[in-house]
């Protein structure tokens, strides 16, 4: 990975769908992966491999991989919480899958119902198995820039959990801004902390666009050498129209952006703006990103 | 101004109400203009002496500046065109006014039915009077990082078009980015060619959020040195539910992200989202901010 491009990292059929009401045919998650890779993603977060019970969104996922052609280049990965869920997803065919823990302990404890310490000794097993089938591991941290309970987070308390994903095996940590309170300011301050103890490229960011911050909280990590960005097509998972909507940044947005800083991502903006279109019509709402909503109005 | 501050220019009761369909009653717009000036707003544009045939919104300005009780410390604005406009706003008793021109040739004729210089000569008999009556004169340029007719414009024309303006006796000039689709790239690059000639305190941004840029851009100015930034409360000026919404950016979001910077606003989150709902009733939508939303939502 050059200088001058960046990876995003795709969530949409994820973290989206499993946060918008209603669960969606299996053959319209298909499509919507499928075109997303045709768009030019290469990292397609596409199911979660938790209990059902919990996310009943994402109940299908061994069916969808199953379903999708896969295209060549492209790494389908999936959410894995425990030593059943990795092992659900080595049978699905999963290329990679990810591990998530949160930097505030209240949020641990509400979110997956353990410390932060009890979650990553909870992972060991997942790391070994997925060594062993050759498969490798992200790490997702909560929370980063705050806590819906505990506030604004010590950039020191994110670098202890970044500094133990990493540890044990993860080849990069997505720094999750899960409630999208912090600002290209917090940003900044967590980054400039994390860089003094690791290296760019084991860092990702995930910005939610509730307070409207993602992009200049995005711009201020690239500004900073982050070169890989989750985002979801058409904002999913939140609704653009609710009060509140706290989705994802919208992939759209982030490739308009990076492309304008001459940041290259690869990917085809009208094909990926139809992909958010397809999945946002079926949603019965309008695209999340601002960029489809500009191009459509402008014809 | 010092260093760590920043002023925000409210245009929400004119660029943004100019741009929303149907007209309020008097009484709603001076309720707007007082609560902004109540949560901290020191600069409120609050009408235009345009012909009332273009622009019905603003036929009732003179009214609108009679009925407003003033605020100590705050500067009531209005938009002239031209002297007879400008003569109205003197009389209305506005504390400053603006022009407007354009960095693009097609738009200029487009917009306001003249080239640029004309423009530019038109402006000299409303600087004369301004100047005589002790009055602030603002220039606006529009288009500068895009126009609709000929693309992406060149930083030398709006370095043209700025010198112009300030030499002609404008205190500063704002920078429109009147259809929303520059980047933090094109805004660095606009902004360095045009520090190179004339000092920040001269400069201010407006930046429109179609593509969603606006806060990015934002921030790319500020780290520039730029602090002096054109804003509406609630988005006004493009409803944030209609695809291809093209308002301006919302006031509320702004002051997030520079409080975040750790650059003083003055102004009063609350009461500012308060203001912004309030208008926003009356338009009968959402407000376009997504503080505003996220707050509400977050109870």
């Amino acid at each position: 990975m050059s200088d001058d491009s960046v990876t995003l990292i795709e969530v949409g059929p994820r973290d989206g769908l499993q946060n918008e009401p209603g669960e969606l045919p299996l053959a319209v998650k298909q499509q919507l992966v499928e075109d997303l890779a045709d768009a030019g993603l290469t990292v397609i977060e596409a199911g979660s491999f938790v209990n059902p019970t919990w996310v009943p969104q994402m109940a299908d996922s061994e069916a969808l991989f199953a379903a999708i052609a896969r295209r060549a280049g492209v790494r389908y990965t999936a959410l894995t919480p425990n030593l059943r869920g990795f092992e659900r997803a080595l049978a699905a065919g999963a290329d990679e899958v990810a591990v998530f823990a949160a930097a505030s302990e209240s949020f641990s404890q509400k979110n997956i119902n353990c410390s932060i310490a009890e979650s990553i000794e909870r992972f060991r097993p997942v790391m070994a198995a997925a060594a062993e089938a050759g498969l490798p591991v992200r790490g997702y941290v909560s929370c980063v820039l705050g806590c819906p309970y505990e506030g604004a987070l010590a950039p020191a308390a994110v670098a202890r959990v970044t500094g133990d994903l990493l540890e044990l095996g993860c080849y990069e940590v997505s720094l999750g801004d899960t409630i999208g309170v912090g600002t290209a300011g917090s940003m900044r301050a967590l980054l400039t902390e994390l860089l003094g103890a690791f290296a760019p490229a084991q860092l990702a960011v995930h910005c939610h666009d509730s307070y409207g911050q993602a992009l200049a909280n995005i711009l201020a990590a690239v500004d900073l050498g982050i070169r890989r960005i989750d985002a979801a097509v058409a904002g999913l998972g939140g609704c653009p129209y609710a009060p509140g909507a706290s989705g994802n940044v919208a992939t759209e947005d982030v490739v308009y952006l990076l492309e304008g800083l001459g940041l290259a991502t690869g990917i085809d903006l009208d094909r990926l703006i139809a992909a958010g279109e397809h999945i946002s019509g079926f949603l019965g709402r309008p695209s999340g990103s601002k960029v489809a909503r500009a191009r459509r109005s402008a014809g």
